[in-house]
């Protein structure tokens, strides 16, 4: 041990975060608190690999192609490149499409499933925008025919699996890009992905900026300006008269889905007709999400829609879908940036069983197992001066501690010390 | 969707397996049961990115350089080569040693954590071996010094780990390479590698091949060769007779090893001095585990062993430490390939709420709200004839069909139908 040895000290590497135990400890209850939230309304996990293959992956969107990460393998076997190119997922609507189409006969539609995996993405990193990150998705998908009240149902599970987090005040922005797209149908207007991603910014550069763009950029005149405008921002879905098939049904989709969804709290659900979601592949509702309470968080923290065909790329089947994503590692990291996350302990136990003396092993060791078979998660000590072993609870967070040999239990946090038997003790 | 689609029909990546929904119930369930008894002993959870610096990860073992994935962007941005390179974790032992030398100030130590994770390895696929599969890790890490009782202690855990999934008989069988290289050290035999390695083949090439290798590759003398092979096939760690110090350290490590492991069932614990396990890594006790039950699963489903000095290539501290690691996906896969797994139901639900008639809407969704308030995971029928919503449940395997208007539930297996009010049913 005494020799010089070479050390690389190791950097974290940007964009790919990690915790220490007493956060990582806060994030596994948060990501088991949403499971149990999917779980609770019958969603099914599936889990798939971290790479498909790079032909089902590359070209779904081009600007999503420079952010992907390809596999190459660090000294290449003779014969090797016969395997088909490799490339890690970046999102989870992509490798469940895959999933649904290769496993078609072996699902039960309407098929709902709950999926919780690193995505990866090779862009600069910048704050809060990482290049590993977690998604928690759920999505239901249908053949030929999805009903409506799916797109309530997802919302409603969303809502619900923020509002576990106990964040403050969740709110869902809820649309449907029918009711826009059937007016600028309605006022000929051609070029609808330039428009709705305008609308899309409305928030963010104001309404004046939106009005210069969509005269000067798409060539729009002002009465269809006002048209547009005036049919985003109306807060009251019974006062719009609706110039076409395509904009009736959206508006009788969207006045399905708030009424589903009064059932949440005040406030929890508007609908917001600005929410359009930059994304052609969106077909009818869409949703975003915002923390009231948590300014420092913008944008949307959970976000998606309903989709018309979910995997026609790879099976020759009309699947219809409709998901939505919550953007966890993103949520989790702007939180505990701004001081709103707590740090948990950094030992999952209840208890340390303390080693006040050899001789006591034995006594430490069953008392420990005691607790263990009665579900109490229990460490023992490991040894030395007994002060030190106190002292190893308290830096852990380990709220209790056993003297095996005089059958007491301390609890740490009031210094209080009692008689107790291990056999029914509860913490 | 009448115009022809161009189909990219996806197959399975080889290597990279995934489960239908019905199996991934039972992976998720095996996981939970394994997290509850790593975390009952107060080992917490760490989770490290799926990559490492290329110079962190490399060259820990040439054989492992040529199995590594690098990352490559599929389109570089320019400058972007001014980014260190990014490969797949192979273990999870290397991305610990990093964790712990970079987040040393901030961890308590002795440092107890679980780590539960994919890893990548690219060699060619065959039965068993995956390209990406879940490693279930603990390790135990201290400065400068870590008690013995330790190696116990992962050995009881790793044991409870498995038995907690019911997969028949678990037995661990533990050595001390000590006691190897100390008999190996008074014999004057220095080629210490390659005699453990084929002591390591011993039961797979049988002693006598064993004994031609150690002859006429090694070089070694026939007498050394017989008293090599006495010692590790002696069955009772008393009757050895210690030569130096080394072999007295190794004999009574192991012995209080097994000592404390006695109170885990007949035979889930033996001491086989065979097991050396072929990393020079290991220096003290190793562990190998078999499943009696499962003639299929050739090899040891979880292995590991104490060693002295985890993260010397990254930080100036001397840390010993000891894990052991559960090959969880390899465990899963031969299991289920052999038919000792049964699938899970497709859907977590306990329930169905079926919608009759559209006018019981509101009456489903109140019912169904209740019983997930009440900790009772609930699915609400999407519609349809009442036949084929019926029909969903039994496909999915969910135990219960509830009919909000009547309020009544029918038991799917028994066909009973009882009434039952949702405030306070219990399955």
């Amino acid at each position: 041990m005494s020799e010089k040895k070479k050390i690389y000290k190791p950097k974290p590497i940007s964009g790919f975060p990690e915790w220490l135990p007493e956060y990582r400890a806060v994030e596994l209850q948060w990501l088991d608190k949403i499971r149990a939230v999917f779980e609770s309304y019958g969603y099914c996990s599936i889990e798939t690999p971290a790479v498909e293959e790079l032909e089902v992956i590359a070209a779904k969107g081009e600007d999503v192609d420079k952010e992907i990460y390809v596999l190459e393998r660090l000294q290449a076997e003779e014969g090797s490149k016969k395997d088909a190119r490799l490339a890690l997922h970046f999102d989870q609507t992509v490798p469940l499409a895959r999933y649904v189409a290769q496993h078609f006969a072996d699902l039960t539609f309407p098929f709902k499933r709950y999926q919780m995996q690193k995505v990866w993405r090779g862009e600069r990193p910048q704050m809060g925008r990482m290049r590993e990150f977690l998604q928690c998705d759920i999505d239901v998908i249908n053949v030929d025919n999805l009903p409506i009240h799916f797109d309530a149902e997802v919302a409603s599970i969303c809502y619900e699996a923020l509002a576990s987090l106990d964040i403050g005040r969740v709110q869902l922005r809820v649309s449907n890009r029918k009711i826009l797209l059937g007016l600028l149908e309605a006022l000929n207007i051609e070029d609808t992905i330039k428009v709705t991603s305008f609308i899309d910014k409305l928030e963010k550069i104001g309404r004046e900026e939106v009005e210069r763009v969509l005269k000067e950029d798409v060539g729009l005149e002002e009465d269809q300006i006002s048209q547009i405008l005036e049919l985003v921002t109306c807060k009251d879905l019974s006062s719009i008269n609706a110039k076409n098939d395509t904009m009736k049904e959206g508006i009788e989709e969207l006045s399905f889905v708030m009424k589903q969804l009064e059932t949440l709290p005040a406030d929890a659900a508007i609908s917001d007709l600005t929410i359009v979601r930059g994304l052609d592949y969106y077909t009818g509702t869409v949703y975003e999400t915002q923390l009231l309470d948590v300014p420092e968080f913008t944008g949307s923290v959970c976000s998606g829609g309903r989709y018309d065909d979910l995997a026609g790329s790879y099976i020759n089947q009309h699947l219809p879908g409709v998901g939505i994503s919550i953007g966890f590692s993103r949520l989790f990291d702007v939180l505990r940036q701004n001081g709103k996350i707590e740090a948990g302990p950094s030992s999952p136990a209840k208890v340390l069983v303390v080693l006040p003396a050899e001789d006591q092993r034995e006594a430490m060791n069953e008392v420990a197992q005691t607790l263990r078979k009665n579900g109490i998660n229990t460490e023992t000590a490991h040894g030395g001066k007994l002060k030190k072993q106190i002292a190893y609870a308290e830096k852990k967070g380990i709220p209790y501690v056993w003297f095996p040999a005089d059958g007491q239990v301390k609890d740490m946090a009031s210094g209080e010390q009692t008689d107790a038997d291990p056999q029914n003790w509860k913490p």
